[in-house]
This record gives C-alpha cells, sequence and structure tokens, in this order.
C-alpha cells in the first residue's frame, strides 16, 4: 500500500493524540524541545543537520485518504478522530539552530510551537532525522578535519544503514566540504561531484593487469584512477607507471593510483619516489580500504605519508564508533506555562529555550526564550525558521552556504573541542531564571 | 528530479561497464560471490537478511528517461552507451541462502551469474541493502535470545539511521519474531501488531498523573499502558495502581505499565507485588529505556525480574555495537572459468560456490558449486532463486514462513554460538577442489 510519509509515526503519537482530541486539548499551545542528552563516545561536540528535510516535511504534512483508510482497518481510532485528521495541517513555529553549527549536550537544536496533537504527532519523524543526520554531519567533519586540505571522497553508499542514509550522507558530504562522492543518484540530485576508480573486478575482467589499465585509460583518458591491488601493489603500482608513462607519450597524463590494502605508509612512499622519477609528477595517490578519522589522522599528520585523497566509507557510513545519539523530544511548555520532567537521571528543564553561544568559546549560557541576554560576549543560536507553517527565508539555504557557515565557525573553534576522544567539557550554564524554574518544578 | 531506484549504484559501476561495453565483454558471463570477510564485534554468527528486497528490485531493474537524461548531463558517457542502458535490463540468476540462516565469514550469502556489466551496476544496492538487513537481523536475534519467551517489541524507529533503516527494521523484527512495533507505517505495510503506551509529554499534558491516566484509560480501557516514571517512579507505580482499581470496579482491567527509567529489578519487583495484593494479577510490567541484549539477559535470566515485556530502541534501531559489517561482491568465475584475488588479507578464492551445512553444527564445507558432497551429514544452502531475471517460486517466502524458518533452525543451533560475546569460532573448511583453485591461483 502507497502511504503518505506523514505515517512514518510512532502508534503512540496517535493514540495520544486521539485522546487529546477526545479531551478537548488537542489545539491546546504547547512548546517541544528536542536535544541530546549526553555527548556520545569519542565526541567534545556535535554538528547539527536535518532540519531542511523536517521543514519540507512539515510543510507536505497531511494524512492521505489512503493513511486514513489503513488507519481505520486499525480498529483503534472513531470516526470523528479520523475525520479529524484528514483535515489536519502542521500550523506552528518553528526555531532551530543553523544546520552546520555546532552543539552540546542539553541544547535545544530545535523548539517546536505548536497545537498539542500536532506537536506530539511529528515526533518521531524529527527525531529520526535530526539524529541519524547529527550522527553523520558530525562523524564527517571529523573526517574533513583528520584529512586537512587533502582530497576526501564519500565511498559509502553501499555500507550505509539503507538508502535514506546513503543519500543523506551525501547530502552532508557536500554540505561538510568533501571534496565528491561514489554515490550517483545522490551526486545528481545535490548537484555534488561524482568521482570513483574502478573496482578489483574490473581489473580481472581483462587477460591482465596492463590490458585492465590501458582498457581504462584509452576510454577515460586523463581522469582515469588505477586500483593498484588486486594482485601484488608493488607490481601493481610499477604496472601503473608503464601505463602512464605509455600515454604521456601521447600526451594524456592519467589522474593516478588508487591503493585499497597493505601498508599504505610503504606504499605511497615507494609510489610517490617511483612517479617523480619517471617523470609522472602531476600522478596523484589516493586511499582506501576501512580508513577512519584516526587513520587518516595518523596517515597525514603522524606519518606525513605523500597521499593526495582518501575515500571513505563504512566508519564514515555508519559514524562505526558512535552509531547513535540520545537524542529526545520534551515538552517544556503547555498553554503557556513552563513544565518539566524529573524522572531520575532524565530529568527536563521547564521552559522555551535559547541557547546563547560565546564567541571565544569560553562557554555557552541556556536562557528562557524571552529573556534577553545583553553581554556582547555571546549571540542566541536558535532563530524563527517556520512560522505558522511555512518556512520563512532564513529556511532557504544552499548547501555551499551551509559549507562557508561551518567553515567559518570551524575556524574559531578551539583545538581542544576538535579532538577525536573526549577530552574537553564544553561548559553549558543555565540563566537564573531557569534555576528557578527547576527549583519550582522539583521542589525537594 | 525524480530518478529511479536503478540509479541507487556507485559511480565506478556506470565508468567501468562503459568499458566493458567499449571493450565488448559487457555480455561475458560472470559470477559474482557476496559474503562478510569477518565477523564484527561480539559476534558468532550472522543472519542472512535482505533477499527479498534485491530481488524486486532486481526484476524492476531499467534506467528510465529521466535517468538517462541525467547521466548524459554529467558528460561521462557517450550516446551508444547510454542507448544500451536504456535497453537493459538484469537477465542473471541468484543463487541465496534463505533468508533468516545463520551465516559464517567467508560463505556466500548469495551469488549473481549474469552478463558481466549488469553484474556490475548491481553491487551497490545489493551491498547496501544484505549489509543493513544482516546486521540488523543479527542485533535482533540476539535481543529475541536475551528476552527469552518475554514480550519484546521494537520501538526504534525515532532513532534508526533513516526511514529506509526504521521500515527494515520493523520487517525483519516481524521475521524474527518480535511481539509488536510502535511503527505505523511498517506495521501497516508487513501487517505486524502495532503497539505503544504513552509519552512522559501525554503525562505532563495534564493536571496530574493521575488526570493523565483517567484519560488514557477512557479512551483505551484494556489496552491501556500507564507510564509511571514522569515524576517520582514509585508514586506513578501507586497511581497506575489506584487508576487500575478504580476501573476494574467497572469490569475494565487495564493492560498494565511502562517503567522507563531507575532500578528496572527494584521497580520490577515492587510494582508486581503491590498489583498482586490489590488483586491486579493480570497487569504485565513493561519496561525500556536503553535496553539491549546484555542488559535484558541480566534482567531476564540473571536477576530473574517479574518483567513481562520489553521495548527497544536506539541500540537494537543501529546494532550499536556493530553497526556494520565487511561485505564484499567479488568476482569468482568469468566466461566460465574460476578467477581470484590475491590483494593482502583480502584475498578472494576463485569459482562459484556453494555452502554445505553440518546438520549437527559441526562445521560447514564450502565447495564448487557443481560438485556433490554426498554426505548425508551436510546439505546445501545456496538455492536459486532467480532464473534469467525472473523469480521462482523458492523466492517467495512469507515473513511468518521466515519466522517458522528461522526457529526450527535456531533451536538446533549449539549455545556456544548463541554467546553474545565473541567467545566461538565455527569450522568452515574448502573442499579439495577450491584449495587447488587457490593453490593455482595463486602460485607461490
Amino acid at each position: 500500500m502507497e502511504l503518505s510519509n506523514s505515517l512514518i509515526v510512532d502508534f503512540y503519537e496517535l493514540t495520544m493524540a486521539s485522546v487529546y482530541y477526545k479531551d478537548q486539548i488537542a489545539n491546546s499551545d504547547s512548546t517541544f524541545s528536542l536535544f541530546v542528552r549526553s555527548l556520545p563516545p569519542n565526541r567534545n561536540y556535535l554538528v547539527a543537520a536535518g532540519l531542511q528535510d523536517i521543514l519540507v516535511w512539515l510543510e507536505e504534512f497531511r494524512f492521505s485518504e489512503q493513511d486514513l483508510h489503513a488507519l481505520k482497518q486499525l480498529g483503534t481510532f472513531d470516526d470523528q478522530f479520523l475525520h479529524w485528521l484528514s483535515e489536519l495541517t502542521f500550523t506552528g513555529n518553528v526555531r532551530a539552530v543553523r544546520e552546520g553549527t555546532l552543539v552540546f549536550a542539553g541544547e535545544p537544536i530545535l523548539e517546536i510551537q505548536a497545537p498539542l496533537a500536532q506537536a506530539q504527532l511529528i515526533e518521531t519523524f524529527l527525531l529520526n532525522q535530526i539524529t541519524l543526520q547529527t550522527v553523520l554531519a558530525t562523524k564527517v567533519s571529523r573526517l574533513r578535519h583528520a584529512a586537512k586540505d587533502k582530497i576526501l571522497m564519500d565511498f559509502a553508499l553501499r555500507r550505509t544503514q539503507g538508502i535514506d542514509a546513503g543519500m543523506k550522507l551525501t547530502k552532508i558530504s557536500k554540505m561538510m566540504g568533501l571534496n565528491g562522492t561514489s554515490n550517483v543518484m545522490a551526486g545528481i540530485n545535490y548537484n555534488f561531484d561524482l568521482s570513483g576508480t574502478m573496482a578489483h573486478s574490473f581489473v580481472q575482467s581483462y587477460k591482465s593487469e596492463k590490458d585492465a589499465f590501458e582498457a581504462y585509460v584509452r576510454a577515460f583518458g586523463k581522469d582515469a584512477i588505477l586500483l593498484v591491488d588486486t594482485f601484488d601493489p608493488l607490481t601493481g603500482i610499477d604496472q601503473a607507471i608503464k601505463t602512464a608513462k605509455y600515454f604521456a607519450q601521447n600526451g594524456t597524463f592519467i589522474r593516478g593510483i588508487r591503493i585499497d590494502s597493505g601498508d599504505l605508509v610503504a606504499l605511497s612512499n615507494y609510489a610517490r619516489q617511483q612517479f617523480d622519477k619517471a617523470g609522472l609528477n602531476s600522478l596523484s595517490i589516493y586511499v582506501s580500504g576501512g580508513l577512519d578519522e584516526f587513520s587518516i589522522d595518523n596517515l597525514v599528520r603522524v606519518q606525513k605519508a605523500p597521499i593526495d585523497g582518501f575515500g571513505v566509507g563504512y566508519s564514515m557510513g555508519v559514524s562505526q564508533d558512535a552509531p547513535v545519539i540520545d537524542t529526545v523530544y520534551k515538552l517544556v511548555s503547555l498553554d503557556g506555562k513552563p513544565v518539566g520532567k524529573t524522572s531520575p537521571k532524565k530529568a527536563v528543564a521547564p521552559g522555551e529555550k535559547q541557547v546563547w553561544r560565546s564567541r571565544d568559546w569560553s562557554g555557552d549560557i541556556i536562557t528562557l526564550s524571552k529573556e534577553n541576554l545583553s553581554y556582547k560576549s555571546h549571540y542566541p543560536l536558535l532563530e524563527e525558521v517556520m512560522t505558522k507553517g511555512t518556512r520563512n527565508k532564513l529556511a532557504y539555504i544552499s548547501l555551499d552556504d551551509i559549507n562557508s557557515y561551518f567553515e567559518r565557525q570551524w575556524e574559531t573553534v578551539p583545538l581542544d573541542i576538535k579532538e577525536f576522544t573526549k577530552s574537553f567539557q564544553y561548559s553549558i550554564t543555565n540563566s537564573d531564571s531557569i534555576e528557578k524554574l527547576i527549583k519550582n518544578n522539583f521542589p525537594k
């Protein structure tokens, strides 16, 4: 059955909404805050992402005839409620930090101000997408940092957790300043450079490595990157040099080689020496094969291996060392009054909030949204991007613009925060007004 | 742009295919073998999954007008090749292990026998889906094992890596014998029981916990499960008992409570005692909140906590301790001749293969596909499910049938293999014919 994307929802959102409807509180003013409770392993920061996809989904939010038919078949909901659902659209406001902004535990990534039942029904999709995209953007930022000014390419589609994740990863790769992707569909949709070399099966499909290399260069000339480790990487490098020299005679200089296994430091040094000796100075060396930010950092910064570019797959594709974050979506205001939650270890501070970022990264301050922090040292992160269900101009921003924004911000971020291990506790302080509300909400 | 799913492909598959086309080897007979190189952390086995989705995709494989238009715009491919692509369908054979079958490192999960360019073009999608679904099915099997005969529910949609992963997880949850899901769209599409309780925000949306509980029971009666830890879990349990007793007077016995935080052993024991004391013996206790196979095993087997059901989210949803596996798709035969690959640590044994499972789990034997192992102690795992691009009847199997098959198999699996940590090395032996090919292919 072809259901609409508005049915990407947990069952309890619908059962709760039906009770709100019955009890005539479905339209109560509410605010929900979406944030991460704690930072996952190896992370001193997260990069917020996913906002644009959410705003599009919210604008299109409505249940189709088929959705309603399917819901009716469940036998859980009465006709009155289903009729009410049939007319529902999202009419709320969204305040959010810009995509590409560094965020820390406890800081709202976005807040939804909407009629209670609406705000409830959108929870699952919002959590799913903000979680996925923030996890991936954070991971990609680490790889980008490790690779410094080298070429870095997204080769992960084959091992992302499904197709949606693969497409979002490529979008995020562009957003975070990677140099290309192997993902054809996402490359086309997001106007991002496609790149790729060849598979071992290609080399095996010809009588010899020599034949395979020559066939590829005949077809792609200066774009050819030859994969040298199908058999023995040293022999492969030597063969690549012969092929490159052969075509160089006719003025075609190939792009380079890719090494996918073995000792990447030794092999890249060997290849660089041989290239230069052969007068093939323009040839580049690309490497791949289970690379992550730790191994890339080692190759680039510690070993100073003469590698020009990296293709990264599964470790980036699933954010292997931290594949999930504990995002939550919590009611913080109802009928204009701040509300909180006091469960052990899972408390939520009451009130609509604003995050004030310190310009010198000395520490952020969380205030109520209506408070005006007049310090020049801090600026507010959450801005209204959707008003009464319609995106405003702040919501329209290109991936290139997000990338520029991210990079301007990144230049100011202290090295401590950029570390690849958990080494730094960024300071987050609640304003006095929030502390007072916590005290009143959670009386001893 | 609306591109077809056939463009879920890595760029190099297309560039390689174009060279095969140019060199007139696009239609060479080839066989590719898809397998996992090594088992990830904590895993003694994997559960193969994803086959049905792949077969449907292969049957629908063709490039649309829009795909071809977008490819032309890239400027990489000539018109002849694009015309050839426009007429391409998948005409190959697929041999695969049944979904739900335990597999080990090095054992083919499926083999594709097809014209070379076709087999190459389908690589990315096959790897993506087999990887995702095998990772998830393996994780779900561990949770199912840990929860024994208790109720186990998929609550993961909000934190799976995207929507595709969320939908596939629910399908797999049904396949592996879970008892329900929170995922409305997948529940409807896969005809799987929907379940859910309430969120903390629901409790906060009423004047008191008492009012919230009563509102929910008024709406859902015997299906109501009350979430008791919005404020203090002990007070919440006491209030749930009062509410349950109040409605029991009129003959409505609610289903139970959910505890989402705190000391689950102490709280579940307290709740069980109070329920039984109050004559509410039929009430069930559900728990949730960051549970994985290790914590569930502790609650069920070690602590013997009186818990009736578990709702599991992110640890299952992303297979947190092992979010990826190193699946590969390798050319093993070309023009009827076995081919292999000798790169360091990434060698591939030549030849089309069959896996022979030992009935007593003493160890599997991998042979060439044409070999007939006449031992009664072993049976072949790979069977032809698609012939010349069309699924045959073995490919049509319901999720319930996969579940029955999995459970019959699971009963015979030794406890060593089922352990939650890497404690066992299952024996896999190559047949003499394969060993001979390896020797010939990789001469010393």
